[in-house]
């Protein structure tokens, strides 16, 4: 989104009962002087923070206000889509026409086909037929995040001729670079507002640019682009179609909302949830989206139920081994899940590779073994206190540590292999690897148990 | 860290398999060649893919590259503690002295304090001075985060006199904008050097800045600093003492690096995992530090098998109970974790406050609810085919469906809860909200079957 780069109101969080009781009061006058006053993120903490009805009202005043066009851009996707919804074409295509051409096009996106048709219309020819285009671009491609608002010169143009166009482009996004192309829009390299600054005014910019230009293409994904962006440290990288035709511009600001989007993303996928799965999601499109994966957790579930009913006989004559077995299961399982996160994170930071591979697995099948050793040596007295019985102690101990062993090879093996595959190292990592660790626990816990039957009864 | 804003090469990792090639073989003047032509980012990756012995060798190599400066201060944290351990006083004499004053703080306060001490003195007094103040700010808070190379000009400076000075600093970071300040260095206001280059060599900086801008407090915490710069798209933010004397610049790459860092942390929390737990801590110290967690997790374990235990009477009559237990227990602690999930997530977006916060319970509890009913009639029917008794079938249907809303409410309340009484709300909801399940899971379906006895045997 267009960076705002520098100025913003001191603390604006105290505003929010002051508005709110404005807005109860109906007094909109009052309202639109504080909106004056705010900054574009914190009008949309003020409305977030309104109950419903209040929210609705405050809404109304905030998309008549002149410093709205930036706000509705980044309002929540639900009450965005129930703003849209309830907006005249006319109403719609004049926000659009305020956005930056990126933000105006996720919004259009967010239209069914034939109001997007209809608010495009409206629009001037050239401003509707590059809105067009952008749409074409996935939502998930560094295509549907850039802006074609930059300024791209050639490079026989002088510097003062350059600094003319600055002043004559007021909303050009991120003004402190200047992209050199060639006479069909080629990239060809890059000048810096500061080298400009210190350049004599008759210089070329040829003479002056910096042609190693990290780029991106318009097809990569957002995530890429971010990583791109985070990872050489860089305020905004241009987008290239391809044979290198300089198609748009992502700003830095873009890239730290792929990456929060990114970490929910990889949130959520260990605990097998859809990313559209949030608070303000309705209950009913909540469940749909669970159920599948609830259904593979009741799955094997019944897998490792299945391993229980094995040994049904030995649990009816000695009836502690039910008593106990959770624990066994339980404890691999947050073995598991600890393994897991460490594997899995490492892997996202780009710290594991073919030679640690190994070796990582190795280390977590040691901690398991001596996290086993220890809460199963606890367990084992506590089940001697509590039933008397040495023996019973004895398996519960080595089951444990057995299980907790497993779970570090399990933890850490599943995310690599899935990894290997091409397939996402989080998602359903946790789904298999306790279903091992259920599944071999009872059957080590109980297998144990039915072997020494007649000294744990 | 310094922000490389633009050019870096085009793909760099095939240079890593002729990297390997050349170390092997000792020929460091090829890897030097090849080392001119890498981004630094590129050279850590490098670094990171070959194995130990090879490791050791580039990193001989790579720090006697002059373009090295820059690639030390990024090193994964154990290795850069094993080079400083094994480098002369002199060696980090200088390369701390080619960081900017951040990273050198940062690398200085990795050493032990007598090796510190002996680096300091051999810089020169006023950036030893400098440094000496840097490193009393904690490392996670914005004075820790700070750069003190940053251009600050008094009010009454002639925008011409102001390039000049940009001309002789190349060394100021983010000369992107020059910060105004008065006579006793209180941030007055922000000059972007596009307001300088559009502006008449004989302006002052007092008649063309900005003067509302925003700020944060040099013993303000890394994360809100993040959050600051990330909420208002800022590209640089400036860091003030009490009495808004500026003190120093953090850039948004470090914002970028916060931001990461706050994920781990909080994808960590959630498996109760140290920060520093990471595939390359060695297995002792992994394991130290995930004892407590695993303790704490035995001892809610050992509470939920208590509640067996007050039914094992009714286990050894009817012992499917054995083998269905463990279903209901784990898609409850299944539901409260993508409960947990969506909530948590919520709450560190800024998605949650109080009037939202019983709406969502009441939301979560709902989906609970449906996806109890849907799991457990499928569950029913599993029940009812295996054993041939409806009666156990409904027993674990009931017992799955009350299990399940209990799941959405604990899952969306332990969170809100913490939250309120000011704790982080990830921390521990895990292990609160899967004791409730484990626990009542056990309770609810043993007790129905202990009812039922007769019904289900």
């Amino acid at each position: 989104m267009t960076p705002r780069h520098q100025s913003a109101p001191v603390a604006s969080r105290s505003y929010s009962r002051v508005i709110r009781r404005f807005v109860r009061m109906g007094a909109r006058g009052e309202v639109m002087r504080i909106l004056d006053r705010l900054h574009p993120a914190d009008m949309i903490e003020v409305l977030q923070s309104l109950p419903p009805a209040e929210q609705k009202a405050f809404l109304d005043i905030l998309i008549s206000h002149p410093g709205s066009a930036s706000v509705v851009a980044e309002l929540p996707g639900a009450l965005l889509t129930e703003v849209l919804a309830g907006a005249s074409d006319e109403w719609i295509a004049s926000l659009v026409s305020r956005q930056p051409p990126d933000e105006a096009a996720d919004l259009l996106g967010l239209l069914p086909p034939e109001r997007c048709d209809a608010a495009l219309k409206l629009l001037d020819d050239r401003t509707a037929a590059n809105l067009d285009r952008l749409m074409t671009y996935g939502r998930e491609t560094a295509g549907g995040m850039m802006t074609t608002h930059f300024l791209a010169l050639q490079g026989s143009t002088l510097v003062s001729q350059a600094i003319d166009r600055i002043r004559s482009e007021p909303d050009a996004e991120m003004v402190f670079y200047l992209y050199v192309v060639d006479d069909i829009n080629r990239l060809e390299g890059v000048v810096s507002l500061r080298q400009l600054v210190l350049a004599r005014p008759d210089q070329t910019l040829q003479s002056i640019m910096n042609s190693r230009v990290m780029r991106v293409r318009v097809d990569q994904p957002r995530s890429e682009v971010a990583e791109t962006i985070s990872r050489y440290n860089l305020l905004a990288v241009p987008v290239v179609e391809t044979s290198n035709v300089l198609a748009g511009l992502i700003t830095v600001d873009d890239a730290i909302d792929a990456m929060t989007d990114e970490t929910t993303r990889e949130i959520y996928r260990m605990a097998g949830l859809n990313t559209e799965d949030r608070l303000t999601t309705r209950p009913l499109r909540s469940f749909t989206r669970r159920l599948p994966w609830m259904i593979l957790n009741l799955a094997t579930a019944i897998i490792a139920s299945s391993v229980v009913w094995l040994f049904e006989e030995s649990i009816a004559q000695a009836v502690a081994l039910a008593t106990f077995m959770p624990i066994v299961a339980g404890m691999g399982g947050n073995g598991a899940t600890q393994t897991l996160t460490v594997v899995i994170r490492g892997i996202a930071l780009g710290e594991v590779n073919f030679s640690s591979a190994r070796r990582a697995i190795l280390r977590q099948m040691a901690i398991g073994t001596l996290l086993g050793l220890i809460t199963g040596g606890v367990m084992a007295l506590v089940a001697f206190l509590w039933k008397g019985n040495l023996f019973l102690g004895l398996v519960i101990a080595v089951a444990m540590i057995a299980n907790m062993l497993l779970a570090g090879a399990v933890g850490a093996m599943v995310p690599l292999v899935l990894k290997r595959l091409g397939l996402d190292p989080a998602l359903g990592s946790g789904v298999i690897a306790t279903t091992f660790t259920d599944s071999l626990g009872f059957l080590i816990f109980l297998g144990l148990g039915t072997v020494f039957l007649d000294s744990i009864r």
